[in-house]
């Protein structure tokens, strides 16, 4: 049997996905960039993706730009955000668990000279915001906060802190990765004051290499890719249609039928919280309710390292995470295990467990089994 | 009937690219980046596709960067190869007909502080290497010169520019925007002394939103995108597995057979050329034997406006651009048209044919009859 449960990592493609891709490889294959009909036929699918995902959102498809993933989205936003805005001010701010395509072009930027600000998080993983509205300063051009977070499913308040940051500072942009968010919340920028906001096709059963910023209307960035000035100068470059496509398609499928898909993903994570909460030495972490995101969990075992147990867990067929998978093969200590104060024990001894629509309650109880056949074996073998 | 001329703004994927791209979407999913078999799985598919790109450019998979596209390709390899260069010195070089992601970006550098020389070409687009020997100096540390130019299909002797290059000045870097002639030419980088070059999947029947840089061993460039450190650290991000497996089998594709594939495909544009020559008041411009690409022919007509033959040509099916495709959707005048001298009343008045090795001559025979019919009814039309 096998049990794919790193949908965090990446999803396997709808089949309406698929199709979707196909047609527009091999019929509908134009430049949408050309002025004769195999071009309009291909914007077609580029306006019709952007429709789809602008609806999920409550907003307007001249919003959406499209990007080649979360990553470039991420960085679009904060380098594009933070030049546009430098007559401004110098500072822009960030928290200590960000996902590397955040804290990588904040340390970035920091080289590049701008004053950076790190707040801490709780031990659940959220933001602490009376550090955030302590370090708003007359100077602060951007705050970036994630939604929710990749290794441990901890969920910020986001309205809560966009409206925090709109009132006492208004002319701050303010950047929402929600790579991990997108798909399993319903999200509403305008509501919740968000300038930018950055999502990835792949973690929504959508094509790799296709994501997109919402960039609200009236809101500059700079653009970072210059050539033949598409999506608005903001964004050059022959439209990956297929991606595009792909992606939008991935959107309408994953908020059909909303409510139900993630209601069904809280039945699996409490279940899987259940059974691997009764495990000697096992420590879930951060919330386990709704209060944590649907799809993740995140458990630390005591006395195993990590990758041994994600190798014995791949030999049974279940394929799991230790940290992030996004950090290049690097499996470097993760920043946000430390961000939320876990026990040093346990800090090379987590594995992240993630959901999706297709994960069924069979795999979840598969696993579970197999953790409890495992890890006695596992504890013995290590105090040889 | 239906005639698409238009390869050099997209092309149909081959067969064996939507066959993997959909393999890597539905079953070989996984994330390169993660640590088990699915993982492996994929990352597979990343070193298959680098080894055979490798392969066309007698290079190693090593020196393949992976991209979203041609755009990304050139903006990385002159903003990256240049800042880290910035040391020094200050000054860049390249042509007066370069595609919009060349000098655009050195329009960016430009307004950035950089010094910056634009080589003017002769009447057939090719590049004035006198001019260039001449604006070569201690402060140089790029030049980035086309291999094709998009409109006309002139090629440029990048092997003597290379060596030209080296001689005087052994430390600039030598960019090759190859998107026209990767898969219409054998290039072998080492021997023609570029250091960095830039392809498109797009165009030789590969995934859109797919390209690649070729970064020569020891050439130093500074990255442009940030994250989980992915590509050597040059360009962050999930991998675009599905892009990135169908950009290699559409690399191995196109090389198979290659010398056949090319001598069609001359053939064709002999065939075109002939017929097209013999109709009244109408130029093709540039070198129309194997001095120019086999897959372009821009062709100029005496009182008509392009765009109204290029929608009176796509009523009857034919699909080409006026100008290049690639400049979303705004038909300025074309600066590689003015590069070459033509004459003014030829300026509005020039549409590209590009071919792909699915062309067949039947529909260059149709084009060409459609064109004899259409153009003494449009030239009339005009005079009322």
């Amino acid at each position: 049997m096998e049990a794919y449960l790193d949908n965090s990592a990446t999803t396997r493609a709808f089949e309406g996905v698929r199709d979707v891709v196909v047609k527009t490889m091999m019929e509908d294959y134009g430049n949408p960039s050309s002025l004769h009909k195999k071009g309009m036929e291909a914007e077609r699918y580029v306006k019709r993706a952007a429709e789809e995902i602008a609806k999920t959102l409550k907003a307007s498809p001249s919003e959406i730009i499209f990007t080649s993933g979360g990553t470039e989205s991420n960085n679009m936003a904060i380098i594009g955000g933070a030049k546009a805005a430098r007559r401004k001010g110098n500072h822009i701010i960030t928290s200590t668990i960000e996902h590397a395509s955040v804290y990588n072009v904040f340390g970035h930027l920091e080289k590049e000279g701008w004053r950076v600000s790190y707040i801490p998080v709780d031990e659940y993983g959220r933001l602490n915001q009376e550090a955030l509205l302590s370090r708003l300063d007359d100077e602060t051009v951007l705050v970036s906060v994630m939604y929710v977070n990749n290794e441990i499913g901890s969920v910020n308040p986001i309205g809560e802190i966009g409206a925090m940051i709109k009132e006492k500072s208004p002319g701050t942009l303010f950047h929402v990765d929600a790579i991990q968010a997108y798909g399993k919340y319903r999200i509403n920028p305008k509501r919740e004051q968000i300038d930018l906001l950055s999502a990835s096709g792949h973690k929504i059963h959508g094509p790799k290499g296709a994501g997109f910023l919402y960039v609200k209307n009236g809101v500059k960035i700079a653009p970072t890719v210059f050539g033949g000035g598409q999506q608005r100068g903001l964004r050059s470059g022959t439209h990956n249609v297929p991606g595009i496509a792909g992606l939008g398609e991935a959107a309408r499928l994953i908020y059909e039928n909303h409510e139900e898909k993630i209601a069904a993903m809280y039945r699996l994570k409490r279940l899987f919280v259940e059974l691997v909460s009764a495990l000697p030495d096992v420590q879930v972490n951060g919330y386990t309710d709704e209060r944590s995101a649907p799809h993740i969990v995140s458990v630390s075992f005591g006395g195993v390292r990590s990758e041994v147990l994600l190798h014995a867990l791949e030999e049974k067929g279940i394929y799991v995470s230790s940290g992030s998978a996004c950090s290049s093969n690097h499996p470097a200590v993760s920043g946000t295990l430390r961000g939320i104060g876990l026990e040093r024990r346990f800090l090379d001894s987590t594995l992240r467990f993630s959901f999706s629509i297709f994960t069924t309650e069979e795999e979840i109880r598969y696993c579970a089994e197999v953790l409890k056949e495992l890890l006695p074996v596992l504890r013995r073998y290590r105090r040889m």
